[in-house]
This record gives structure tokens, C-alpha cells and sequence, in this order.
């Protein structure tokens, strides 16, 4: 399945460090890329730093109309998958998205506007209980491809984590310069 | 299974934000409790707002030595997981975990001590790459009780979400004072 991220409606600085951990999720959870309007430029540096040591090839990509990539996709026949607490249970709906071929889930910060909601294929929640849009998307990247995505190799990295049962085994790849 | 969390090495203010949603994560994914030491008297707040909003009985309780709170639960058969982007592969480990009675999850933010690596029964890696303490709690929580915690009732509560494909639909359960 291919994947991306649209991230709305965040506040800058307020939201930076809730953003960096949606746009985290995004490139560690299997999405090839985020979009983002609005952005704090060391979210950018942040991401481009982990991409250079744990490798793999995502993107950041800055936009000014959110509804136009949006309205991009829809043509495309990517399907809109909106994480929202209101929305449908997603134990209900996760098998639905699965068969999907591609998908770009919007995760919003605060208060939506309701084109969102009218404008998604999929209106989900990651439980009907306030949380955190970082674990509603890391809970439904999970879902969909059903933890496939914790055994991808991320290219080119710099470095390489062996897991371990106890203490921290990291493999170097290459010198850091 | 019983499930109390305990957040370890959070910056004041800096992190303040991550930690508000590891709480909020912890209570809408079924743990009963989640203790916290050097907090921001705001993230209890917004704790016991959101409970009196949507019910439950999810307690905040804090600390001044988590290490004293591992030694405790240890001694009663509690089994400590702590997360770790360096452990065990999630995909590898959960269904030991998920037959434990009673667990204590570490969440820690940036760089935890040696020790808990040694004190805990279990260091899990929710993948191998960077991301979010947030979201690998909402994993980890959502694999161990494979998605039965959004079936749960919240008691008391004023309000309840009603799931809908589109909009938004909150029945209201008694007056807001």
C-alpha cells in the first residue's frame, strides 16, 4: 500500500513538538511522505538529521493549500482516510482500508474544519476517547499493514539497531562526518 | 490485565505537551493509572477535565522516586515493560506479554538510566527507527489488548461520542455545570 501523511490546522510553536512526533510516526511507521503547511524550519532539519542516520527515503513536503492536495489525490483515486474521535470505530472499518491500494491520511491538530470531514472517504477513530493524534496514526499505520512495518530496512543509513533483551546494540554503517 | 503506566525523564515545560499526551494516550487505551514525577501541575488539570468530560476512573499519581515504584511492583509479581527503540521487536515479544496478569509500562522521554534497562522483564522496541513515545505507547496498548480497549465504557461520563461515517455526534448525558 502506499502511503502519505497530510498534517492541518497545527499552531507553530505550540504544536512543533507534537508535529515532529506525527511527522516521526509517519517516516518510522511505513508513509513515504508528509505534508505540512506553516511549518517551524527545524522540523525540517529534524527529519532530514534522522533520515541521514537510521536512512530510508522520506519527505517533507511544505504546502499552502492543503485542500488542493486534497482535491489532487481524490483524482487520482487515492482514498482520504480523516483520523477524527468522532468518526467510525476502527475496528470496524480497518479491514475496509486495508484492501485500499493508496491512501493519504489527514491528521489535524485542534479543531477541524468541516470540509474535512465531508471531504474524506473515511471519516476513523483510533477509540471515541480524546488522545493524541501521534498514537491515533501510529495505531492505524499498525493496523493496516498489520506490523509489516517494523521488519522494512530503511537504505543507506549510517546506522543500524540489532534489537537486544537488555542494554543497546547499535551496528555503524559508515563514518559520520 | 491491569495496566498502570509510569513516565520517567520528562523536561518541565519542554516536554510537557508529549507528556499531556502519554497520559491522555494511557487512560483512553484502558490503563488504570499513570505515575509522574517533576509535573506540571496544568497536565493534572487537564487530566481531571477530561475525566469529568468523558468519564472513568484513569488516576494520575505523583512521585517523587520511580525507582522506589519498580522495586514495589516487582515485589508484587507486577511485570515491568519498559519501551525502548533499542529492545525486542513488538512483533516478536507481544504474545508474552499479553498473557501477563499485571504489567507496569516505562515510557521515558530522551535518555533513560542503564538501570531500567536491568530492572525491567521486558525492553520492547515498537520498531527499530526513531519516533514517538506517544505513539509507541498506543502500539503497545492496542496489541496487548488487540483493540478491545475501544469497546470500553467510560462511567460517568457528561458526554459520549456516538460514531458516525460523516459529522460529529456527542450525546450529552447530564448538564454541564
Amino acid at each position: 500500500m502506499e502511503i502519505e501523511v497530510l498534517r492541518i490546522g497545527q499552531r507553530v510553536v505550540r504544536d512543533d513538538r507534537v508535529t515532529t512526533h506525527v511527522a516521526l510516526v509517519a517516516r518510522s511507521f511505513g508513509a513515504k511522505k508528509i505534508y505540512m503547511n506553516e511549518i517551524n524550519p527545524d522540523i525540517i532539519n529534524t527529519i532530514s538529521k534522522i533520515n541521514k542516520t537510521w536512512g530510508g527515503p522520506f519527505e517533507i513536503k511544505t504546502i499552502t493549500d492543503w485542500k488542493k492536495i486534497i482535491r489532487d489525490r481524490k483524482k487520482e483515486s487515492v482514498k482520504i482516510v480523516h483520523l477524527t474521535m468522532y468518526g467510525q470505530n476502527i475496528n470496524d472499518i480497518e479491514s475496509k482500508i486495508r484492501n485500499e491500494e493508496k491512501i493519504l491520511i489527514i491528521v489535524g491538530a485542534g479543531k477541524v474544519p468541516k470540509d474535512v470531514f465531508v471531504m474524506a472517504d473515511y471519516n476513523i477513530a483510533v477509540g471515541n476517547q480524546p488522545h493524541s493524534e501521534v498514537s491515533a496514526l501510529g495505531v492505524l499505520l499498525d493496523r493496516i499493514q498489520q506490523g509489516k512495518q517494523f521488519e522494512l530496512k530503511f537504505e543507506d543509513s549510517e546506522r543500524v539497531i540489532i534489537p537486544q533483551e537488555q542494554g543497546k546494540n547499535v551496528r555503524m554503517n559508515k563514518t559520520t562526518d
